[in-house]
């Protein structure tokens, strides 16, 4: 249950950072405040900081006299949480809110797009995954991280650039303008340049380059449209997946959503609509659900 | 110059570990000895101490009463040397043999390969990579590192055939023989467990999975079969490049060569030839050559 004079947090953590929300019961935004990192599958302990420092700043942010997190009731949608262990360990943490709920980044981000009616969301910015909530059932597709998964993300349009590039300048594909321009992007003279520069990169370096292709892609050059076509063609099946419960609500958020729109199928495109709410709205809304036993 | 009391060792460092082997000036086989990786761009001081670890040992092994590293001429290959700064950085060590001369493990594979003659090799273990040696000139193709290059490889195979399972697991690849193999083989149950596995795999637990795809395409599995043929396209290509100056010479070297070679090309198959000789063979040949100013 919940009563007027409730307030609610909504936190929203991933890989880069952290952000949380703080609403009154009526749904007045009272403040916004970020913290660092809160995957809870790399570093749980972490996490759980991020989570409290991001509250505590929101609270500060909002200057209500006297108000703590005790006071609060709070939605926590964390990456990592997916998986079956993290989220048993995080559960055994104590957090000091009245009350909160933690589910997936995924799960409060449709949650938000769709202000907790059933559809789906793609996320495509440095990774690539989605979910569909229909009928009380989540489907979680794609993620699966930089190496074996994340296909038709800015980090993976990153990584086949530069080995496109890497066979450019080993003679077994014709010099083309995308080689040139990713190695002046990345201000390299030759292989060992571009080799060396991956040798500790992390996906956000790869995603990087992501632009510089979606741009030559849009200007028809026709190494970076090929590379651009891969992409949409992944990212089509994942959303036909998501869809594939008769589902008719569907948006795509991150990075490089907008870029990647014209190539997707145009079924796809004539469904897609913009999320109508961020995920940390839709982790309060989450929260909300919990509190009134409604199930999502 | 050489004289017929010499000594030889012809040394091939790699990333898993660095051969030795010690013969005399006729050319016979006197003690052979291994020591530990002697990837010169991963790490320089290692790489000279399993250099010198495995001279030591051949020594031993030889046990020719008197015989030092100061009256021995030694051929190195080494991993990673073909780093302009890292070959410089290794020449300015003070190594203890009579002479010494120092390539890349490719350099020596290719020179063994086709006996100092002009030719090419490729090689398809865990990663991938090649060279031609033509009229004194070398062209190095492929290698790379795992993230980027290595195509073709056993460990871009594995790699290749966990992302398949997991867009098999995903639903959006139909449910296949090649999923469930791999599953079985990883002993996993499901998506989680298996990216799990991934999350600080080396190159070489992707590589442990690429004999089952081979033996499962040998089979005419179609989902094995469609990466083979991917990673044969591009073991085609660098061969292709690499024999473009003309040459007929062209071996294979390798963990996955011999169930790969039936996907390349007829006519690469045809012109594919038996090493002649081991690296560290290649190796003692460069010594020899470069001590009677023949130039390779």
């Amino acid at each position: 249950m919940t009563n007027s004079t409730d307030f609610f947090l909504g936190i929203d953590g991933g890989g880069t950072k952290c952000k949380a929300r703080l609403e009154d019961a009526q749904g007045n935004l009272l403040a916004e405040a970020t913290s660092g990192p809160a995957n809870a599958a790399r570093h749980l302990t972490g996490s759980v900081a991020a989570v409290l420092e991001a509250s505590e700043k929101a609270i500060a942010n909002a200057n209500i006299k006297g108000l703590r997190l005790n006071q609060i009731h709070a939605g926590i949608g964390l990456a990592g949480i997916n998986i079956p262990q993290v989220k048993q360990a995080f559960l055994k943490q104590s957090l000091p809110f009245a009350s909160w709920q933690i589910t997936t980044d995924l799960h409060i981000a449709c949650l938000g797009a769709h202000l907790g009616l059933d559809g789906a969301i793609v996320i495509v910015g440095t990774g690539s995954s989605g979910i569909a909530i229909h009928n009380g059932q989540q489907l979680e597709v794609g993620g699966h991280g930089f190496v074996v998964g994340d296909k038709g993300s800015g980090a993976w349009l990153g990584k086949m650039a530069i080995s496109h590039c890497l066979e450019t300048l080993d003679g077994i594909t014709p010099n083309n303008p995308l080689c040139e321009q990713v190695m002046s992007l990345l201000n390299c003279d030759n292989a060992y340049d571009l080799v060396s520069l991956t040798l500790e990169a992390k996906p956000v370096f790869y995603a990087s380059i992501a632009p510089l292709i979606l741009q030559l892609a849009a200007s028809q050059q026709e190494d970076a449209l090929l590379l651009v076509n891969q992409a949409a063609t992944y990212i089509n099946k994942i959303c036909q997946r998501l869809l594939s419960g008769n589902l008719d609500r569907l948006s795509l958020i991150g990075g490089i959503t907008q870029p990647l729109l014209p190539y997707l199928n145009s079924q796809l495109q004539d469904i897609i609509q913009p999320a109508k709410a961020s995920p940390e709205q839709g982790a309060i809304l989450y929260s909300k659900m919990k509190l009134t036993n409604k199930v999502y």
